[in-house]
């Protein structure tokens, strides 16, 4: 199966496109302990309330930053937490925004892929095609590739919004991505911008090619899911293919809940935003 | 001291611009051992052949790929080799080309400053002020920043070429670096495209800041360490604020040379690029 596939898949067996950002903060973890058994256990305990109350995300994203910031411990956290969600079936996106020139980024994709074990990574676009193209040769084996494209945050404007002969950059980028496509490349697009989102749908619809979109942004960025929805609906664009990404908002919705029990208000909070997507 | 202060002693203290890049791979390296073992080792050794025999780098540049392709082993070899460095007095730049939005950046900016204890890092643009802000911030604590402005690989031009009226990316990079600088902030510019090198340069000297360089693709690349100072001079650029890196050259000279004395064969290498260099 190509990641595409894997991707679809996913979201019919746990009748969801939610993507459940890992973004440990220490100091926001109700458990104490350093850092790699608060975090491992935060995740495992989490990963158990999911599985048993059948209320999956169809895909997690440990961010690489979130985790490397607590050094060796933080980063063995990383490890444990993708083998366990791995061991339960899940398809696993390391966020970790790699990208160099060739030789480095092939060095990128042995760590991504044979070390962290992921199924799946964000790359950054700005160095072109040889410094993507290690990672999408991986889609042959059934990876998956996401190139960020128009990117949820405020500085996003910066270069992305430049207009090339009229078109924006990050329209240019969405041209790049299709000329380096195979089937598992995806890109990641913000919630936060829902023209944007718009534009850039049509525009991959167009090519006829299935390019799965990340979409983070929703809950604590601001986004909203039934907006994007509606423009992914509006463009024709296939729902089990993409992924709607919420990290903290799931994660530390006990603390807006004003509970303990944090595996149980995660849970809700992912009903919640299943809710919000609606049927597909 | 800030960065730029650091970086022109270092230049004086040892009488050369060379950044030295550590890329290791195990095939290439004449070690026996596990790759932890095997990395510590050779760059220990190297280390000490150069303090020894006084043919410095002013700088030296580990790059993240190359030590996290190995898994734990890698990084635990990238984390002894930063402290023994540091440990000679030499500046360490971290190249991981790092880059996300705010909160994000600011975890990468404590993994790579506070964890690894690197002096600079090496970021992305593509994210724009909100992402690139976390790391410059630090420059105030003598840190500095390198982003990605124009890079040294043939893909180089997919999106750092496109024209913008008239003005081409790189160049707009290079103006949201003036609007996000803080001494210390400098930037990325292969050696493998002159005329570029000599835009960018003239650009940065007409703004009136110093903003440093580092120049990879001399060497394996087939940039020219001749074309390069001669391009900076011709600007009015400072030539002890800016570096020219070599990885492979210097690592793995010992090949070319055919002899088994990697020590010093690096350094013979070093010597010549010192050469080819010239005053300044």
């Amino acid at each position: 199966m190509n990641f595409n596939e894997k991707l679809i898949k996913a979201a019919e067996d746990n009748g969801s496109i939610v993507c459940m950002g890992m973004d440990p903060v220490v100091e926001k973890i109700p458990i104490e302990g350093k850092p790699e058994q608060a975090i491992t256990k935060f995740f495992s305990d989490i990963l158990e309330g999911i599985v048993s109350e059948d209320v999956c995300p169809s895909l997690v994203k440990p961010n690489y930053a979130f985790f490397a910031q607590y050094g060796f411990g933080g980063l063995r956290a990383l490890k444990e937490s993708i083998n366990a969600f791995k061991k339960q079936g899940f398809l696993v996106l390391l966020d970790a925004k790699r990208g160099d020139i060739g030789k480095t980024s092939a060095a990128y994709a042995k760590e991504v892929f044979d070390f962290w074990g992921a199924d799946a990574v964000t790359v950054a676009p700005y160095m072109g095609s040889d410094s993507v193209g290690p990672f999408i040769d991986q889609c042959e084996n059934g990876f998956g590739v996401y190139v960020l494209n128009r990117t949820s945050n405020k500085g996003a404007v910066d270069l992305q919004d430049l207009k090339v002969d009229g078109t924006p950059v990050y329209l240019k980028t969405s041209e790049n991505i299709m000329k380096w496509y195979k089937p598992g490349t995806g890109v990641v697009v913000g919630a936060t911008y829902p023209k944007e989102l718009e534009k850039i749908s049509r525009y991959f619809v167009g090519t006829g090619k299935d390019v799965p979109f990340l979409i983070p942004g929703v809950g604590s960025q601001g986004g909203s899911a039934t907006e994007v929805v509606a423009a992914l609906k509006s463009t024709g664009n296939k729902i089990p293919l993409h992924r709607i990404n919420s990290s903290s908002g799931i994660l530390y919705a006990y603390k807006k809940k004003e509970t303990d029990d944090f595996v149980g208000a995660a849970i809700a909070e992912m009903r919640d935003l299943n809710k919000e997507i609606g049927k597909w």
